[in-house]
């Protein structure tokens, strides 16, 4: 497996994407290959050797409550321990703080290892990066220091406390509140209360402090609190306070999910004797603008961990497939003896269509970390503007396509291995429960439906679309083989101009986002489609003729068999745009 | 949820499929709807009051081993007490035998309630009708009276002992061997010995003895058996002896599976020492065709489940969707309180899906129950025929598509219960995971495929599928309203009679069944669009209009979005044959 992941991991780093130019950007001197491979090499085998080991043993025994405090499987806490001691989750933290200031790419790529082995443990890790990088962005240095040092020290993790019990993704109508008491050295201090509900990581025994980010109101000089999302402000809120006392904010309870188990799902109680102790972090009005910087890198990582299980998934069922001998093929009936399962066509099937979304969506999700950068780091303002509406527009896809394809991809794992598929002695069982939060946290596939026709197309007149469109036919345009796909590709162009064209024109925004599930459907397999020619493409340079033609191959099953889906994911929409939104009542009320 | 599952029920047994009717066979002479009524009234009781109150409760404490005997959860079996004392089991089999003599529509009505209140516990008695079924077919009367009584009398459970270790769907590779023995008063006697894995209630303490069908090759004269599926024969292996004294059978070990607690999982070894007893069923070499009549029961209900666990999973749904408050809709947003969620038209969509795949399951399966019926009730031995040769094309279908297509509804009864969905607080979890084993057990979705395209259709000239478009035909021409629909449907069967065609005329039958899975998908989603034109039409009739106008709505619903589907499920197979047949091995080994 560890060579298999990172075989894709390299090919599309510095085949494809050519990774390596980033060296030439200033922020990157100093920087090449060498080290990158370096830091490859320390994650992977972090993932593999820590990691994976208890990725069932972390199923098995869930976090539990000990008198108030939460305790993680100890095997899980040692490999976690082992990953924050060699300073990995330092990777993309600004040097100037003690960060190593590579590549979001780079880190992006070993993180892909980090999920394929355990997802439950990369939940800890993830949190606390983009914890971190909210604090180094929006803090003052006093609260750099206090605050994102313990996490990138490895004395501390982070958590993003947003959704309430009566509020999931509806973040304008938060609950939290937040009274305003002084100023000290750490900013305006505030005592805080309310419910946090499905806080991942809201505590834990890994290290001895937890750093929350708390999404709340303030409360105006005149008791009242401003409505909707321009009334929410961001706190830190850290469990020790910096004096070493306990904080007043406590585990009300646990959540027993599905899967993903191994990382604490927590419910909090702030300030129930008195107030949390919470210093605002940027301005009152900010939270959302500020925590949605946060959510944005949170959504990639979603994808990703969708990408890396579908990956893990495809790699147990290919050796499953070779290993099980039994039945003849229908491609020779007459065979005397059973044959391996690999060798039957349906089977072969399976097996492509996993590839096709393990490795499309592993490629959709290094492409937008080398979009962010470009958004990051580039040195000309408009080039990071043009990456920034690019990768604005391919969020929503990056979180949805991998989550909900994810989970296609490995019920294949689950058929190929058949009724042992289906026991909790084999981990394609365990990753199909843990891959069914992604279509859910970060925000529901349906929430990125509507933030992508909505706001990514809708409300800025289609104009990312079409620079999307743009860079498509450019690059097909000098494109090599595959002429029949890039005719295609070239063709659904055309056609999703028109769709938007459509859309733009039609007057109803409501209307047209009642259907905008099917659109982020559709787009997602059209853009995953793009990524399968420009893979295709990249590997005719592969030195191994076999890579070059693996690549073809199945970028020919994915336009032959999943292509073609596009247009009736969007039937709806096109042809039949009321018919939801008009339903009446009672066909679907109780 | 009972008034909801019922009210499709009835109006699937007496508006639409006109159950009726078969009061005037002579096999259900003197029974009445009042009859039929009062025992869906006793088994939905049962179902609701009885088994779903531990639905929970046998999922969290699995089937356990005490000292070789399985014990399964408390509460569990006794709610299974309850339905054997109450003689349920009994609606199918024969009078002359002690049983009902029940259609068998009306029995597989009242099981979808059982199914949906909890399929683990529904899981025993399935296998038990249909063990007991085979038995008063194939058995003597000895045999019966010494195997099929005690299980309608309540005092046994029968399972079927098909796979082994390594014969999943490979049944002519079986290596439990039978050597004979002699003759007695039960029939030609043997001694068994082999090892059977994935039985389902292979011993368990609800009743006191087990009933085991066992497949296996009989030892020739000369220390040889015959190869393949002709070499199979049934053998019936209790676990206690006619005399009290325990048969030489053990439970080697307990599956733990993702869901389907409930039910014990075994792995079974017989005759460990010196041979179990166990007495012949039928003639040597019939072993495999016997089996297929349980399998083909047992394929039915395993479709049955999945539409029973989608119904629950929308009734579910549909609750929480009136009940949970959060967001503004996208067709108002300048509403000032957010709105419960049903309001949103995604959730409405979701609902939708739900709805249409439920409903549509349940009448697909109901009509192949009504089928059954005629199979082996009609008078005229032509139209038995006829029956006989539809229902044996669309069993695969049966088998699929609601297991399939079930957890697609389920998927999205998750995404409406949003992260509670993921927690194992609410049932809609644990629905999600006991239908995951619907595309294994009784038969993979691709052993589903191949049947359909290569037993059914290929080698019968298209004959059966013919008969189908007829029918479909026939039926279409008649019907009034949903005139689009309709043309849509008679367009749909021309197209599936020039791919049969082309797939007669295509010459390699291994190249077609290389494409079978997506076939598969095609003609499940045809056939579930003539159900609900049926249904629709059959609702015109109905005295509330409101009901009639929820059964047109889903019905343009399954058109416009579903429907159009269905080419690209078939595009690999029409338009890229060679593909998945012409892999190269290094595309997909490891």
């Amino acid at each position: 497996m560890t060579k298999a992941l990172r075989r894709e991991i390299d090919f599309m780093l510095y085949d494809w994407l050519g990774v390596e130019r980033l060296s030439e950007l200033p922020d990157f001197e100093g920087q090449d290959r060498s080290d990158w491979d370096a830091f490859l090499d320390l994650s992977g085998e972090i993932a593999w050797n820590e990691l994976l080991p208890c990725y069932k043993a972390a199923d098995r025994e869930e976090p539990w409550l000990d008198d108030g405090q939460v305790r993680v499987q100890p095997q899980l806490a040692q490999a976690l321990r082992v990953y924050l001691d060699a300073g990995l989750h330092q990777a993309t933290a600004r040097p100037d703080v003690g960060g190593m200031g590579l590549p979001f790419t780079i880190a992006t790529a070993a993180t892909a290892e980090v999920m394929a082995a355990n997802v439950a443990g990369s939940g800890f890790i993830m949190l606390s990066v983009a914890n971190t990088r909210l604090l180094t962005d929006h803090g003052t240095p006093a609260q750099i220091a206090a605050f994102a040092r313990p996490q990138l020290e490895g004395n501390a993790l982070g958590t993003m406390c947003l959704s309430e019990p009566d509020t999931g993704s509806s973040l304008g109508d938060v609950t939290t509140r937040a009274y305003p008491e002084d100023d000290d050295e750490l900013g305006p201090r505030y005592r805080l209360s309310g419910r946090k509900m499905w806080i991942s990581g809201g505590d834990q025994d890994v290290t001895g402090n937890v750093i929350h980010l708390v999404l709340a109101k303030v409360v105006q000089p005149d008791g009242s609190v401003i409505p909707g999302a321009k009334g929410t402000t961001l706190f830190i809120v850290p469990k020790l306070l910096p004096g070493g006392e306990r904080n007043d904010l406590f585990v009300a309870g646990l959540n027993h999910k599905m899967g993903y188990r191994g990382t604490p799902n927590c419910l909090l109680n702030f300030g129930e004797n008195g107030g949390a102790t919470a210093w605002r972090l940027g301005a009152e009005g900010d939270g959302l603008r500020i925590m949605f910087d946060m959510m944005n890198e949170a959504r990639v990582n979603v994808g990703l961990s969708g990408a890396a299980m579908a990956y893990r998934g495809f790699d147990l069922a290919r050796q499953y497939a070779q290993e099980r001998v039994q039945g003849r093929s229908v491609l020779d009936r007459a065979a005397e003896r059973p044959v391996p399962i690999i060798r039957h066509p349906d089977v072969r099937r399976m097996l492509l269509v996993q590839k096709a979304i393990a490795e499309g969506a592993l490629a959709l999700c290094l492409k937008g970390a080398f979009l962010k950068d470009a958004v990051s780091h580039a040195p000309e303002e408009a080039e990071r503007r043009r990456m920034h509406d690019l990768l604005s527009l391919l969020t929503p896809v990056i979180k949805s396509w991998p989550s909900e394809q994810g989970l296609v991809a490995l019920h294949h794992a689950i058929q190929v291995h058949g009724g042992y598929g289906y026991t909790r002695d084999f981990d394609v069982e365990q990753l199909y429960r843990d891959s069914r939060l992604n279509p859910i946290h970060e925000g529901t596939t349906g929430i990125q439906a509507i933030d992508l026709l909505g706001r990514k197309i809708l409300s800025e007149k289609g104009e990312s679309l079409t620079a999307l469109l743009e860079l498509i036919r450019h690059e097909t345009r000098t494109g090599q083989g595959m002429e029949g796909e890039a005719a295609t590709l070239l063709e659904l162009c055309d056609w999703f101009e028109e769709v938007a064209a459509f859309l733009l024109r039609g007057g109803s925004k409501g209307l047209a986002l009642a259907n905008a599930t099917g659109f982020l459907e559709g787009v997602g397999h059209f853009v995953v489609a793009w990524i399968w020619l420009a893979l295709a493409r990249a590997a005719d340079a592969h030195p191994d003729p076999e890579f070059a033609e693996e690549k073809r191959w199945t970028c020919r099953y994915f336009y032959a068999a999943e292509v073609p889906r596009i247009r009736s994911m969007m039937a709806l929409l096109v042809s039949a745009p009321r018919l939801v939104a008009e339903l009446p009542d009672h066909v679907v009320s109780p």
